[in-house]
């Protein structure tokens, strides 16, 4: 982001080392510059100028199709966005109170949130490390305000594992972080790390366990204030009379450990879920809507494509406008970003290489559920004192996730109800949209038993059953052997979004990919007209 | 908070458990109700009816003050609530823009901050479990906001270890909880512990332990993709041809050890700073304003206490009222509630009993030092991607603390500079403001660099010089021996805020301390009237 705020040499230099040395001694000289460890999106993309007179056609309003049009546009080239549905977006979507939405198979849910409640049935995260993302939020006046991932005092839950009790999230870490730092403690006092540490090496290891684990003088991780104060007290400490504090009682070791629940404690730590992470206020697809609007008439809605064609001479296109009677429509251009999912790509006449067409045939399409449900109160923060954050369990639903925004409001509150993959999902898809909601419903209840009571609407989106994608997102065959087949620009058409990215069903995977065919396509394209 | 929305049979079910078993049985019966970790707010107070005609003077309008007011006037009392400055809220205070500020000594501060810019000098943040503050931001409509308190993106830093480099701490996160579950799976593997555990307990902490550190399927932690995708890549996965990512180094155990910067890992597990935490949109003092604002006139501002006398027929409080050329006025009440700090107290003209004088003689008030940082952009941001949360240092500055606000703003932004107790707090506390200031960015620049040429404005505020606390909280002399005797109501008088809680410098201390005061008050009163 440094070139447009104030430090306009340092992406120059980088842009020149990597002229010079490639990527691999940019990267590197990164690294001594402390700027990796980065997404490798490095600001906004300096495309250049475009050759005189040349169009390229972008399939699909996507986030990666529209960062492509946006980008070509402002480098020069004639741009044309064929795009099926009537709005923008892609997954990136929002579903509102009032909207309708028919999926494959013909079942269709009016829904019926109160008034400004939203769900985000695709991606609903914007991770502090997925830099390009944030930065076109930025550039676009998108706002961007805190999602709550892990929630201290959110539950962990499973049904076989303390009379499927749920447990506050708080308890398990500590008691974990508190158990393991004790052992290791022991082992390192009775000499069993003698050979591989030094005796300093041991005087800070035990200092460090005793802070990590909240041990007492003695490296013991026991019942009482110390341990308290990060798992809950039985009397927290308060004021006046009563004011002094009464310690609660860690989980013994063997039970924590039989219980599976630590398996829930790495989550916040993985980079793409770890604090602080955003959502754009208003719905993800606020960020969707700011690029169309940026684009204007420059995306054509509506429009099933169902032809794609090369030659030396420019790629040829041929859809169905379904605000003329699904009349038969070619379009032309010069060079073409083709941005439509494989799993629907596969279906449409094209004419790509053979090694392209193998990976478009062998793309896979994820199957994932999520389920939003509205409540007449929110009773998770009301009874429960839950603010955002998310509840894990190994019920079908998988997880709960509470709301960032709107936080003590005495309306309606609409959670995450179940996001799940696999098999389940494959299951839930193959229900009914009103029987979704409802086990949603049913197993949720068995960590908040008020849900059956303050339930109020729902809304279920599977998305192998979503008629624009078919799937939540690509899985390959075999990535390491197919990944540069798929992601190269095949004469003058290239493929980008979140299938060639290796932040697959990301955002940012979509508008890197992007970022890096329009590279390569403008170099082509640059080439050819230089000739 | 269940009695007013929803569920009103639960409170009274545990206030007759309370009645008859006493407050362990209480307590006993909510733990098994799943409702104990609390705070010991259990709701909005019931204090019942006022007996008739009875007047109650509170003494100072911070938070203890306000809520006891509030609650009073509601039940039915006659408040009168006497006020030093002209403005409600004690330590709960936000400095705008254009604000001046005179210290202890004279030395006057006026903050030359960006319009709408602001900085809390005192409380900055809400914790989810402190309820009561949640509950009365609720029900008086005060708006609140996630604060980040860690970002996994922020820095640790040691001017003594790693050459004085900041690390992100997500990577002394991850190698640390990498390094310590290698190690204890080696010795588990070993034998070590096999008279402590089971091998189904050794099985579970194997597999929990390769979660938790992102130990490879050995168990051990090395250098590679599962690594990085906790503590960070050398290339991040992107999209299109270079999309696979290369991992980076994990900084070996002997340096990890001997940098001390594990110290700072525990921090996000103490319950009063793990996520989520809130901040009021706008500034702390918002709560301050919306309680200032429910008092109305009942709160006189400006009036200096000089004199405190009780006997068998009343309160009698002597102040100067500097709207009248500090004219000495007299005004009388049957009770009252003093959340004057005994700072400020002991040195006012009072007959309590020899036990709370004691208390209040012998109690100090804490130093502390807080220096808010203005500059013209926000580089945390735009350079390197922190985005909120907290940045820890063993430089006398001790934090910086990047805003959890206006995320993306292109406007000057305000940082937390400088935040630190004890000893260096008292060197802070020697300086002038501009001196404070300008070691607050040179300290800081040793992190960020950009500050030296960034920095705008500062305002840096030294609690022992804040006129109306002299100050930061209160600190007892032997808290087990005396803490009864302060918080025993005298006579018609009961002291009330954060020194007389065990949630020391916190507002939830003072509004629990308060709340447990004014319902002894109650009992009090009810008991000499029904006489």
């Amino acid at each position: 982001m440094g070139d447009q705020i104030g430090n306009p040499t340092r992406r120059d230099f980088l842009t020149m080392v990597g002229a010079v040395g490639g990527a691999a001694l940019m990267y590197q000289t990164m690294g001594m510059m402390g700027l990796a460890q980065a997404s490798p999106y490095a600001g906004p993309i300096k495309l250049g100028t475009a050759p005189a007179n040349k169009k390229v056609l972008v399939l699909g309003a996507g986030i990666a199709g529209m960062v492509a049009a946006m980008e070509l546009r402002d480098a020069g080239y004639e741009v044309e966005v064929i795009e099926f549905r009537d709005v923008a977006g892609g997954r990136c979507w929002t579903i509102r109170a009032g909207d309708t939405y028919e999926e494959l198979g013909g079942a269709v849910q009016k829904v019926d949130f109160a008034e400004g409640n939203y769900f985000n049935p695709g991606p609903w995260r914007v991770p502090y490390n997925h830099y390009g993302i944030i930065d076109y939020c930025r550039r676009l006046g998108v706002e961007l305000e805190p999602l709550i991932q892990i929630n201290n005092f959110a539950y962990v839950h499973s049904k076989d594992a303390l009379d499927g009790k749920p447990v506050r999230y708080r308890e398990i870490n500590s008691d974990f972080r508190g158990h393991i730092s004790d052992l290791l403690s022991k082992v390192t006092n009775q000499g069993a790390l003698d050979e591989v540490l030094s005796d300093e090496d041991k005087e800070n290891l035990l200092a460090g366990l005793r802070t990590f684990g909240a041990l007492n003088a003695d490296n013991e991780y026991v019942s009482g204030n110390t341990a308290s104060a990060r798992r809950g007290y039985e009397r927290a400490p308060g004021g006046g009379v009563d004011g002094a504090p009464i310690a609660n009682e860690i989980m013994d070791l063997s039970t924590l450990l039989s219980s599976g629940l630590w398996s829930r404690l790495a989550t916040s730590e993985a980079l793409n879920s770890s604090m602080p992470i955003f959502q754009p206020k208003g719905g993800m697809d606020m960020i969707a809507r700011a690029m169309a609007e940026n684009l204007g008439d420059l995306v054509k809605y509506r429009k099933r494509v169902t032809q794609i064609r090369q030659d030396d001479d420019g790629v040829t296109v041929v859809y169905e406008d379904m605000d003329q009677g699904d009349a038969e429509v070619t379009t032309t251009a010069d060079y073409c970003v083709c941005t439509i999912p494989f799993s629907i790509l596969g279906q449409i006449d094209h004419d790509f290489s053979s090694s392209l067409s193998n990976v478009i045939s062998t793309m896979s399409y994820n199957a994932s559920i999520k389920v939003g449900v509205e409540f007449k109160r929110r009773f998770w923060e009301e009874d429960e004192h839950i603010y955002g954050g998310t509840t894990y369990t190994d019920l079908p639903i998988s997880q709960i996730s509470y709301p960032s925004n709107d936080y003590l409001s005495d309306k309606p509150g609409v959670l995450l109800g179940c996001y799940s993959w696999g098999a389940t999902a494959y299951q839930f898809s193959s229900m009914t949209p009103e029987e979704r909601i409802s086990r949603t419903v049913e197993f949720g209840s068995q960590i908040h038993p008020q849900m059956k009571e303050e339930f109020k609407a729902g809304v279920a989106v599977a998305w192998h059953r979503v008629p624009w994608t078919l799937g939540c997102y690509g899985a390959w065959q075999d990535k390491e052997a197919q990944y540069q087949d798929g992601v190269a620009m095949d004469r003058r058409i290239v493929c980008a979004g979140e299938h060639l990215s290796y932040l697959p069903a990301w955002m940012e995977g979509a508008l890197l990919s992007s970022l890096d065919a329009i590279t390569r396509l403008h170099e082509v394209a640059s080439n050819a007209a230089g000739k």
